[in-house]
């Protein structure tokens, strides 16, 4: 069974949540009463909506419902706000992966290259089951066309680990292809999942009715035929 | 010989190219000295780096070295701008595609998947060899997280009379496939080079050397591989 509850963990919290949060009116309802995660989810969707330069941290503290002085006092800056925003759910994701992948390997005897390819899908994919998990997935798929210096510390800082275990696995798994092919691959396999993930409507639109893209099982047993094939295929060179 | 030379194309003026630039200081010395194009050229690169939502008018002229007025007056809104600076390179990508295919289908007899996957990234892959290309590349990469009311038109008007043809000839060169793989193999398809075209540092920092993502014909190669293998797979179901 793998790992796919990547939305019910619970960040620790950091001993700054006693501050209240302003009670006025139009204090939206959530199900999380924790001021800090009240603010990082307003931030994830601004984030999500208008980019890192079109966000402000005035916006994000009214969709929270807080002032604006409480959000700098919890995260300092902007891009201190988005780093805990993606870090949040990018270090579940990336924990769920590992151990996905022990798992596996914990079995004993060769992998199959399927069987990888899901450890490393599945926890994404259980993003799209909330508005919040949806919103982080096109925040994420973004991030590679934000500037590099929002960017790469980040993506470096939540995936480095996990993508690389997942390189040598799958290099493990296809003895056959040298080590570049299967940088080629993994990179060719996160930018077709993330936009598949994250875009649904351009499959709608183009497939009209065919395809149902909010249904997590056609999507991954799909993406998986996709990503295996070419993930095996023969070597490029 | 497949039609590469997306850059070179130049759109056709629309009568209004007789306004004057603001000749002050600090008029950057373009190769392009019509005025509309350099309003295009400098909203490329701003969308580009801001985002839809993070970037003003007011920003692109002064990259242009014109008044906000002039843009205006140009393109109508934000949005006016960046439909026309998306349609500009949109189109022209698209038609390389169709002419492409016209080609392949022209010399008679099966068409092999890998000369169709050819077809369809060439006239991307050209993007890259210059900065204006690779502003336009990222643009393009981020449009599907814009939101739907920006992107879906203008995605749609530039793309999907191509697109569909290209579903068309995967689907002829693929009889065994039902065409419900075949919407999501090419929706996955554009998923990942749209990724691994626009996103050259996340191979460089995991490869650490071992790949040159800025090699054209290493990318075509690496990339042709993979979506083959991934096109011609078993069917999911």
């Amino acid at each position: 069974m793998l790992h796919e509850n990547v939305l019910e963990a619970e960040p620790a919290p950091e001993g700054k949540k006693d501050i209240a949060p302003r009670s006025g009116p139009g204090r939206p309802e959530g199900k999380n009463n924790n001021v800090r995660e009240t603010m990082l989810d307003a931030a994830e969707v601004t984030f999500s909506e208008l980019g890192y330069a079109g966000t402000t941290l005035r916006e994000v503290a009214q969709r929270a419902s807080v002032t604006q002085a409480l959000v700098s006092y919890y995260f300092g800056s902007k891009y201190g706000l988005f780093e805990q925003v993606f870090l949040r759910r990018g270090r579940v994701i990336s924990d769920a992966r590992m151990e996905n992948l022990n798992t596996l390997k914990s079995r004993g005897g060769m992998i199959k290259v399927a069987d990888i390819v899901r450890a490393f899908l599945t926890p994404t994919l259980a993003l799209r089951a909330t508005p919040e998990g949806r919103a982080f997935s096109r925040l994420q798929a973004r991030l590679h066309t934000e500037p590099p210096e929002i960017s790469y510390k980040l993506r470096n800082e939540a995936y480095d680990v996990s993508t690389k275990a997942y390189v040598d696995a799958f290099s493990t798994a296809l003895p056959h292809l040298p080590k570049k092919d299967i940088y080629w691959r993994v990179t060719l396999m996160v930018g077709a999942y993330l936009y598949a993930f994250s875009d649904t409507h351009r499959l709608d639109q183009l497939a009209g009715g065919i395809c149902d893209a909010n249904d997590p099982e056609e999507i991954l047993t799909q993406a998986t035929a996709f990503l295996v094939g070419g993930l095996a295929a023969p070597a490029a060179g």
